[in-house]
Formats: structure tokens, sequence, C-alpha cells
């Protein structure tokens, strides 16, 4: 995949929230956080003094083809800089002890921070170090809290899979206006009409062997029968197939 | 956070899908997911045919905290056979495009598996090998699909990425609410291995009958038909029903 994003630069628009990682120490981390963020649509990423400079050679490394996530980060020196010139901030951390702030999940601020983005609000997601997290100082900042509802019993998560779920969340709440899809692919489903007759077809085969037996069973057979061809959606494809296994079966050949 | 969940053994119930990881590559990707389940409540792990054999030093490594999802993991030779007792298969995967098959969201699916599995039912989430994901037979295998909507111009994420999407999905899913019933009344959904057998024997018949002609549209026929077999839950019911429709559509009654 590498280099996917590059040759569709034209495609390249900066958007969603800002994704804003502080003082994270390894570099694998940092590339593994463009990664993440690009796998769901994410590209403006803020570092805020990364222990080990920057540019980052192993971050740049690790983000093989979300690359361009980090050659358009920009470097801040604190928490406060980074989130001078955005309007609402989420911090995801665990729920803290000592302060009064909004606790949300990353589907709710996802959601928020979507229905904000759209009416032009500059949106910023907190991450934390990897072993301390995030500051008190930098936490009262945010205007909200998002806490991953993980196992209590293993409730460590390391920085990168933090930024894919709020970024996958993020994609999921600007796509949930869209109709979600369900099923299949090209082959068409077919209308019911179809499935009425193929049903017919092979319920008349069925009673020249007379398959439904003793006869005051027939109608519970039949309903089965018929209950299992209905209950998934047959393609076209599927109906054609079917007529050709009970052709085949009767020993009629092909 | 490691050895967290072994003090707190006493918790330990294993719970949740099985995830089945298809011949992975490499211990550290193995151990990462077994974090990934166990950060949201899954621990009931099966490998096919690891590359580097098992148990893997490099897992271990990876997994400190979650190490039990490890040490309790069942090792198989074959994905058919890692799917033998389960229920309803969901296979993590893009889109294919060559079979007809339900194609869900990370959340639909796990929403439906939440659902079957507070009705009894085994439930297992299928994961392809990290360059070349799964293969044709191992999809068609599975009830669904399920797709992460991943953003089209940078859509490859990894293994152990998708393991926490998915888990992350079945804990919300869990926590979401109590089960609304998909699905059935009571009768039982089938095991996988009930349904290689009845696909296996009408295949036989149908061999029989030179219903797969010509020859070279065999692989592609036998998929499409094994396919939509697999693609439903067939209770033990159907599976009754289908034998006796075989055997009286070839004539020989009932």
């Amino acid at each position: 995949m590498s280099g996917t994003d590059r040759s569709r630069a034209g495609d390249w628009v900066p958007q969603g929230p800002f994704c804003i990682l502080v003082e994270p120490q390894l570099g694998e981390n940092i590339g593994a956080s463009a990664r993440a963020m690009w796998n769901f649509g994410l590209n403006r990423m803020r570092v805020v003094a990364p222990r080990d400079g920057w540019p980052n050679p192993k971050a740049v490394a690790m983000a093989s083809g979300a690359g361009r996530v980090l050659e358009e980060a920009r470097l801040f020196d604190t928490a406060a800089a980074a989130m001078a010139d955005l309007q609402v901030v989420y911090a995801t951390t665990a729920r803290p002890r000592d302060l009064i702030k909004r606790v949300l999940t990353p589907e709710a601020a996802m959601g928020e921070a979507a229905a904000l983005t759209a009416e032009g609000a500059r949106v910023g997601l907190l991450f934390g170090r990897e072993r301390t997290g995030l500051e008190t100082e930098e936490i009262v900042r945010a205007s909200a809290i998002v806490t991953i509802p993980t196992n209590p019993a293993f409730a460590s998560i390391n920085l990168a899979q933090s930024v894919l779920l709020l970024a996958y969340e993020w994609r999921r709440a600007v796509a949930a206006a869209e109709p979600e899809r369900l099923v299949t692919n090209r082959t068409e489903i077919a209308p019911q009409a179809d499935v009425d007759r193929l049903v017919a077809h092979l319920t008349a085969r069925l009673d020249a062997a007379e398959f439904f037996f003793p006869e005051h069973k027939r109608p519970a057979m039949l309903a089965n029968l018929r209950n299992y061809f209905y209950r998934t959606p047959l393609t076209d494809q599927d109906i054609r197939t079917l007529y050709g296994v009970i052709r085949a079966l009767g020993g009629r050949g092909t």
C-alpha cells in the first residue's frame, strides 16, 4: 500500500480533527499513529516536544504509506501552544479522579466532534505520553475527556491504538449520515417472485417423490423448507444454481 | 499493568467470540492480538498453523499482561478445523469481488454476535495472514464478512489493529444493552462440521450426476454452491430437511 496516498495526492485535503501527540517517546509510536490516523482519513497531526527530536527517522519508517501525515505535521513546544488555535479539544485519558469535566465515550465524543466540525469549528484530540499519559494541567485545558471503555482488569492500551480507536469513531461519525451498506456485490438479489417459482418447482418435485410424509405433517415440513429459502436473500445466480442442483439430483443430467 | 489479570485470576472466565488467527507469521502480532483481545475482555484465542511454531516466545513477550490468553489458546492445523465446532463465523476481510455473502460493519457484526452469544451460540471471528489475508476457501466457510471501513486511499491495517477494532465493537455491543434477539426459535444452529458433511454429501451426489460441467468451471461452481450453504446459519432442522430433499430428489424415496 505504500505510496498509495501519494499517487492520489490530488485527493489530499487536510481534514478532520487535529491529533495532538504530547511528548511521544518512541518514533515507532508516532509513525504508527500517523498510519492509524490516515487509515480512517485523518491527516492533521501536531507533535509536542517529541523526545527524540524531529523529523524522526523511525517514525518515517513506521509510517510507510502515511508518510505525508508526518511531513505535514506541525511541531510545538507545549501542549498549550498546540491547542491555542483550537476551539474544542477532547483529551483521551482514563477518568480522572480530581477534575470535574464531562467524560465521553469515543463514540459520543466523535459524534460531537463531527457535528462541530461540520459547523466550521477547529477540533483537537489530545493524546498523552506513552507511560505517564496527560498531566492534569493539559487535561484541564480540554473541553471534555474521552475514555476508551477497556477491560478494568487490563486497561493499558498503547498510543497508536488510542489514536486508531478515535480515528475509527471519527470516520463512523462522519459516515453515519450516509446509508449503511449491507449485503452483496454486483449480482442482483432476486425478486421474491423468482424465489416463489423455485420453491414451487422444488415442492412439486418433492411431492412427486412423496417427500412430505405423513400427510398431516406436510404443512409444517413445507413451511420449514420454504422458510429456509426465504430466510437468506437469494441472488439470480443462486437461483440458477439451485435449479441446476434439483435437475442434477433428479438424474436428468445437465 | 502486567499481571493485573493474574491478580484477578478468579475473574477469568472464558468469554466472548473465539478469535481465530489464520497462519500468523510474526509472534509480535500474535502477542499484540492477545493484548487487544483482553483489552476489551475477549480471551478465547485459536491459532492456525503459526509460521514459527507454538508456543512462541516473541508472542509471550509482546503479550505481557495478557499472557493467559496465549496460555489458553488452542492450536489447529487448518482454519476449517478451528471453525468446526462454531456455529457462526465472521471473516474480517475487504469486500470480496466474487462471493455473494453479507458484508457487515464491525458494529453490525458484533451486535449480531452479541445477540447470538447471549442465546448460547458459539461465535468465531476469523483473521487472515498478515500479508495475504484470508483465502477464498476460508471466507466461503464464514457466515458473513466484516469489513472495517478504512480510508480507500490507505486501507492497510495490521492484524492486531483489526483484532482491536472488533474486540472494541464487541465490548460496545455487550455493554449497549441486553440482547435483542435475532434469528430462530428453539432450534439450534448447527456446528460447521455438520454443514461440512452435508455439503460433501451433496457434492458427491452432484459429481455422480456430472453436474459440474465443464470441468474447468468446477472450482467456481463449487465455491458458489458451498458459499450458498455457509452463508446462512443452518439449523439442525434445516440440515435434516436438506438431507431429505437430496434423497427425495434422487428418487430413493423417504
